[in-house]
């Protein structure tokens, strides 16, 4: 039978991170290529002892829950973003099944088809996923180490009108890099002045490798909470398996979001967010967050110390978050040398995937935190033997 | 200011099952309303055990999972199916957020705006909310207690093109009927005749008040897997936190499903798929399911023995699931009605939200599994004064 799928099929990409998830699974590769946290590190007891909390909570714990998430959790979630100067209320919480799932209802409920989306370029594929499932037109706004360039945003807002934008503006994914503070302020003076709705996607800003440094979420910066929206999660910084994320912003589009998910699937594990719960109230998540960030900068340096002994090969030292982005001599495929990289055992993400247009086909993404630093060294040996026999060729 | 959501936002119903669950929550009210299982009969300590199983088998059951869902989980859930005749792989199973995101994903990658779901009348509200929510057309196809009547779907199908007939065959909500074979034979006769695929939502069968009677699946009658998609879970039979239910079907369908799956939330949660996993592998589940039976059972006919004490209202005794169907005298408004009762203490869910179009307003669905048998005398009195008292004035 032939299976007439809806129109917005079309736009589904055959997805880069599912091709990667499958290289994972081959014994031998040493994996760069997913985003994926350290199970070292992983505080099994502390969420087990939160597992069995819940179930001396009674058989009440395993009755359905409410569409937004279980409202201890949501209360604990305020709390902590409010140390961070963001603001919320429980009421303007949604928690979802991952980060990711803000993205898509977010999505859902703001796209129609032909609108446009603006975003970074490259930035977080699986966002572009989203935005192309609904139908979005995504458009790539200019920029530099420091974010965003403000004078391209306005004129793209001014001709485009685009239903929001997308940003990751600490540790971004691919860049791994951390916007200045004077391009925080600008985005969200132009979201006001031009009414655009912005979405800060956040998981890794907790995941910083100087303790000096502080980056203001925008979300924080939109004092009225009326122009941002905030997503983040516990995935990288916890767990994955909990599959907790929430996202916090204005209240009606987070009605509105909440109306979308009950129609999705009426509400995300409770069993998980009441385990979270737990994690949250007894568990020291800051010092546990503390020392898997001295431990992933350690991956980091010997990451950055094999890729500074590769000429041709560029890239900026990121100050937190998951991944080194690295720009190859310009003539370099890298989406071509992976199957090369591959078979010597070592993977990576080319870097076309995460571009909306014009893809730089010389970068790619390395992730330093699933790897242990042994693996590391001797995935950034196998992967130098390829770059190095390239460069010879070139 | 002023939130420009998307088109099909507009269609997005304010909740009726929002609504319901508000007034669960109320104190004093006994509710007939919702869709819950009992939590006496929940499982808990082989719950908790199986999550201990997960949590012993090391910190690699924290990661990030596949899309599909976790591998070891989908053989037993194949197993499980070809018991009832209905034959799958892996492959062709993805596991969901419950099966509410099941009906989701399928008519995210079905349909497009305007295009005919042909559905029972009534049927599953949130089945309706998800398929305007992606602005397609639902058209009510006629029925009886038999199930939809096969001449009007031939007439619907050549008349409509639908992409696709939903239905609930075995104890459906709300009507709690159970479909003849006849029919299953007829429906899934047609759909390979005209090519339409079907979507067999079925998540009540289980729990069947009758042993000698078999129901069998319609996608067990479609031997070559070609046209029926069907849909299970275990919130009702084992406890809805687990949030797992699953899809299987013809393989390009699933694939798409994944696809959009994978853009929606990455995957459910595998802590709890895995504890799922433990459950089916080390606890007689049939035996708990017999159990469950026999005890709603009993529930349903102190209900029954109720209603059968008040005239002008009429119902058919349900073999199976966890609602009656009442209809009341036709000049009744049970919306209205609606207010009253839970001043006197007691719930349930009008009608005319589960219809199509053509509301009958005489109607409403009462749960029995929920409530405990003197909770259900209790509340069924107070029920029970609320309708004579409109008896008396009529």
């Amino acid at each position: 039978m032939n299976y007439a799928f809806a129109d917005r099929t079309r736009n589904f990409t055959s997805s880069a991170v599912r091709d990667i998830l499958t290289v994972i699974q081959k014994g031998n590769v040493i994996s760069f290529a997913g985003g994926l946290p350290s199970e070292e590190f992983f505080p099994l007891e502390q969420v087990q002892l939160a597992y069995e909390k819940v179930f001396a909570s009674g058989t009440g714990a395993l009755q359905y829950g409410g569409t937004e998430g279980y409202l201890p959790l949501r209360v604990l979630l305020k709390e902590r973003m409010k140390t961070k100067g963001i603001y919320s209320e429980p009421e303007t919480i949604l928690m979802t099944t991952g980060s990711q799932q803000a993205i898509d209802l977010f999505s859902k409920v703001m796209l129609s088809p032909s609108d446009i989306v603006l975003t970074e370029n490259p930035t977080y594929l699986a966002a572009l996923q989203v935005f192309k499932a609904y139908e979005g037109q995504v458009c790539a706004v200019q920029g530099d180490d420091y974010g965003m360039d403000p004078q391209d945003l306005e004129n793209k807002i001014k001709m485009l009108k685009p239903k929001f934008i997308y940003v990751v503006p600490t540790f971004s994914n691919p860049e791994g890099k951390a916007w200045s503070q004077e391009r925080r302020i600008a985005i969200v003076e132009l979201a006001k002045k031009y009414n655009v709705l912005v979405f800060e996607d956040d998981p890794y800003s907790e995941i910083q490798f100087e303790d000096r440094e502080t980056y203001q979420s925008l979300a924080s910066l939109d004092q009225e909470r009326t122009h941002v929206l905030y997503t983040s999660t516990f995935s990288k910084t916890v767990v994955p398996a909990l599959r907790s994320g929430w996202i916090t912003g204005p209240k009606e589009v987070i009605r509105m979001m909440a109306q979308a998910k009950q129609a999705s699937d009426l509400h995300s594990s409770s069993i998980d967010q009441q385990a979270l719960y737990f994690l949250m109230r007894d568990f020291d998540l800051n010092r546990h967050i503390a020392l898997l960030s001295r431990e992933y900068y350690q991956r980091m340096n010997v990451m950055r110390n094999y890729l500074n002994t590769l000429e041709s090969f560029s890239f900026t030292e990121p100050k937190g978050g998951m991944f080194i982005w690295v720009k190859a001599d310009k003539h370099l495929d890298m989406t071509s040398l992976l199957h090369e990289a591959v078979n010597n055992g070592v993977a990576y993400v080319p870097g076309s995937a995460f571009y909306v247009d014009n893809p730089q086909k010389n970068t790619f993404r390395l992730n330093f935190t699933h790897s242990t630093p042994e693996n590391i060294k001797l995935g950034m040996m196998r992967l130098s033997e390829v770059l190095r026999r390239v460069e010879k060729v070139m």
